[in-house]
């Protein structure tokens, strides 16, 4: 071993190492000094995929999409200094979604901590309880090959099990960074780990199943909380119990060629009429998942007090802002719908009927009204071509969504940060997404969303995305909120863009595209089927689509 | 009181008048819901300046160059969630730099925290120890106004004072958000802060002064941290001691109507001859600021062990990473440099005439070899007219105004994200500073550091400045580096840009002009005398500059 700079090399190869067998595949690697032993050796270990993203939050949300496609830990490599902070957005969204991020920080060795050293900052445990596993490693050892691959991998693994979600580790260096003999580790034996199954608890599952059996109840699906809702056997418990399920659009639930018969995917325009919420008084609600986007059905479940409410979560981190929740089973989803489905009696037919019938006259209203909107959102998701997976942004694209969306046989995976729900990382959320999977990746953005991240897509080279903007001149989401009435409501609040958007999209060598609701089944298709970036721009006239969301809920209110 | 709107309306108006009185006059705000009382009372507040920004990344680093440039804290104001955490890398700056910034987080009600209610997170003491002051305020609540108002004024102060930094009030609102009637809370009286005068310890003075008396020593000065050097008493100082002032360009003392005949500002370059370097060994150090900039003097420095090393810092967050400090002198600079001045006598002029003489020299060698970035340092520094704020970027820009800025006589105040020395937020901070000064404001960056902070440009509107970017196709410093060796040299460190900046810089609103090395001083002329955010665009040839610099490093080490 010649030398520090040796020493740093094996030792990062190590952490690689260890990454490797903990399931990590990609790495994100922004560019730096103090992380040169990390770069060089994720860049050159055969089993790992890297990619240079220059700017730190965009390699966070890009990992954190990457994530989200594949299932598997992504790992970040960057410098001391604000480049760590940099992550701080996407690590809290992937904390709350429950996505496997591997934060690794080079930094400066204890003797220039707080000295002033420069690119000095205060790294360890930065990201507090954000971080499932969190440590500082040791500074570069010989005899500790072995224990930087173990912390590795039990990093990889704290991702996973028992919350899935961001790790960091945070790894000094002394100098010299850069290797000479490039030397490897001898004798590494990183350790396999697994997942246990989470069976649900069996008493349990008798008292839940006794209390929801042969009465009227709604099995609710939320959105997916990292990993996906078993749809099949939600949809044979639904069954059984003669139960509708109200699928979130990020539920899943909505698509796929899963028994769809029960699936109510228009609930929130359902439950515009009060009439009809009244009806159909549940005694008992399932829920899986977290808590709907619709604030329509959040507020019909803050009116059922006194009832039974189930809720699964496999994490102990469960979701219920209305503090209902009467039971709490602790176990994989799947195993609670097969245990629940085994030990369970229908309920008459009728009160499952009730609901379809309701799904049935809003469909007929809305095909009636036919706002831009609701036309926009059939177009897109009749076109997407199979397997799309469709990254919504917040504000008001996931709100059409879950208006608009009836709902496919044809697979279609529809995510969202829904975590924080933030509209910050959509493009490199977008893009990373591209990176991780072969399937066709779509987003659905609104215009100030791209705004706010339209750094990021200087990191699209070489992907293949089509990306559609949906652009009202601003924040439209607060023409729907009681902020409209403000003279500050232009302001502080719908705050017009005011940027060429051809002009930047081009000049970061993305092909972009005007399209009109006329064109768009079109343009996504010829987008789908190409290579590279493209973005498709669709200008939205906000006081149409505003009067016309407004007939359409009056109209749901009453009929 | 009507309701919990106007409750929250009136509590969010007795902060903002906790923070007029606490000296804040700039309000930077982020669109968002939760946030609607804080914007809208600041928005309303006669007394404060408003400016909404989209993304809170751009609007920290904006706070953290108003700020700078003011020498006034800045508050921001944000919603819940990701949005919140996008201040990190800003925040981290900030406490390194000692900037006051004051972060105003909206959140939600303890009773939605925990339980997957949305767009919520763990905000209170997000950024840790990076705050001097951080506290969640109670809900609303009509008796406690005047607490309210007091936790402002209290936050402003501890912005200040003791060490100035960012500090922090996590401000949850129940709904409804939006107020009606306006409300103003009567009778708030907020207090009056004032900071001490730091009188340095005699008895520490008389020590230190007979260890320096009439003995070959230097006085450096580094950065500034915070607050300006007092260049004049430490000139009166030097002129006592017969002493050379090394002085960091961002020293504040190279430039300047004080006397500089004792300053030194070609250390770098004169200290790079190893026989010059053994000659003017002294027998003490007396440090001013943050740790200097450069490489070579620092290394200079390290090899001065078992002399008197002083340091002076009024926060007691002294800047030695070589860990030669003798003694710390706790007090404000100026008084310190005065109550030296009186207890002090010569050295022999000898000494500072061999650091004169040599610094003649240097300027010969460098006026013969004449480097490209050498004469464009020289074009910008003598152009830029008088009081012009310089902010320069990290990497290679403040490197070179190290190298090459030899001073000037008209003011100049150059200042740089030196806390944490990061690439990002620098077009956000350089537009943050032209929002809060009336002098004109430049940057000199990096291309990359141009493209990480890309997005910022769309906060130029309504603001002047000029911005040079020298583009040398990617992270030239690591040229300087030892990675430069490596084959992974341009895939994983020089990074080249591959981005089409004019595009992208005329869709966000802002003058593009390509330049020359000709006609740089022309276009820095009419830049900084015209309305509006400029930038200039200067290529250069990486392969002759990296020949001129090796060149010239060669003469200096001989010569």
């Amino acid at each position: 071993m010649k030398d520090n700079a040796d020493l740093n090399y094996a030792w990062a190869w190590a952490i690689c190492e260890g990454l490797r067998a903990g399931g990590v595949l990609q790495v994100i690697i922004s560019p730096g000094s103090r992380s040169t032993p990390l770069a060089l050796a994720a860049f050159r270990h055969p089993e790992l995929q890297t990619r240079v993203i220059l700017d730190e939050r965009t390699a966070a949300f890009f990992a954190l999409g990457a994530a989200k496609a594949s299932g598997r830990p992504t790992a970040l490599i960057a410098t001391s200094g604000t480049a760590v902070s940099e992550w701080l957005p996407a690590v809290t969204e992937a904390d709350l979604a429950r996505i496997p991020l591997i934060l690794l920080s080079a930094d400066r060795p204890p003797e220039l901590r707080q000295c002033g050293a420069n690119q000095t900052t205060r790294q360890t445990d930065l990201f507090g309880n954000s971080c499932r596993f969190s440590m500082e490693l040791p500074l570069p050892e010989q005899g500790l090959y072995a224990a930087a691959c173990r912390f590795a991998v039990q990093a990889a693994g704290s991702a996973h099990w028992p919350l899935p979600g961001p790790v960091h580790l945070n790894i000094p260096f002394r100098e010299p960074l850069t290797p000479v003999d490039f030397p490897l580790p001898d004798n590494l034996q990183p350790a396999h780990l697994s997942r246990p199954v989470l069976d649900p608890n069996p008493e349990h599952l008798d008292r839940v199943a006794q209390a929801i059996s042969s009465r009227p109840g709604i099995i609710v699906c939320g959105p997916e909380t990292g990993t996906a809702l078993p749809a099949h056997e939600i949809a044979v418990l639904a069954n059984r119990l003669n139960a509708p399920i109200l699928a979130d659009p990020l539920s899943n639930l909505r698509d796929g060629s899963h028994d769809r018969s029960q699936v109510i995917a228009l609930y929130d325009l359902a439950l515009r009429n009060p009439s009809f919420a009244g009806e159909v008084r549940p005694q008992w609600v399932l829920r899986f998942g977290a808590m709907p986007v619709s604030k329509t059905l959040n507020q019909f479940l803050e009116g059922l007090d006194g009832i039974r409410h189930i809720l699964v979560d496999a994490h102990g981190r469960w979701a219920d802002p209305l503090h209902q929740t009467t039971d709490l089973l602790q176990a994989d989803p799947a195993g609670v719908a097969q245990g629940l489905g085994s030990r369970v009696s229908p309920a008459d037919e009728d009160y499952l009927q009730r609901w379809k019938n309701q799904q049935k006259r809003v469909r007929e209203i809305i095909d009636e009204e036919a706002p831009e909107e609701k036309q926009l959102i059939d177009t897109l998701t009749l076109t997407l071509p199979e397997n799309t997976l469709l990254l919504s942004g917040n504000s008001l694209p996931i709100r059409q969504l879950d208006w608009f969306h009836r709902g496919r046989e044809r697979p279609l995976r529809i995510t969202c940060n829904r975590g924080a729900s933030g509209i910050d990382g959509n493009i490199a959320t977008l893009l990373g997404m591209a990176s991780a999977c072969r399937q066709p990746v779509v987003g659905l953005l609104g215009d100030l969303t791209l705004i706010h991240d339209i750094g990021s897509l200087a990191a699209a080279k070489g992907l293949n995305a089509t990306l559609l903007v949906l652009d009202n001149g601003g924040g439209g989401i607060f023409d729907h909120l009681p902020q409209a009435v403000l003279p500050e409501h232009d302001a502080l609040f719908s705050t017009p863009n005011e940027v060429d958007i051809p002009a930047i999209v081009q000049g970061f060598g993305v092909d972009y595209l005007p399209t009109t609701p006329g064109q768009l089944a079109n343009h996504i298709s010829e987008a789908a089927n190409s290579h590279g970036v493209s973005l498709l721009h669709l200008q939205l006239t906000r006081s149409t689509s505003l009067a016309q969301h407004k007939r359409l809920w009056t109209r749901l209110n009453v009929e």
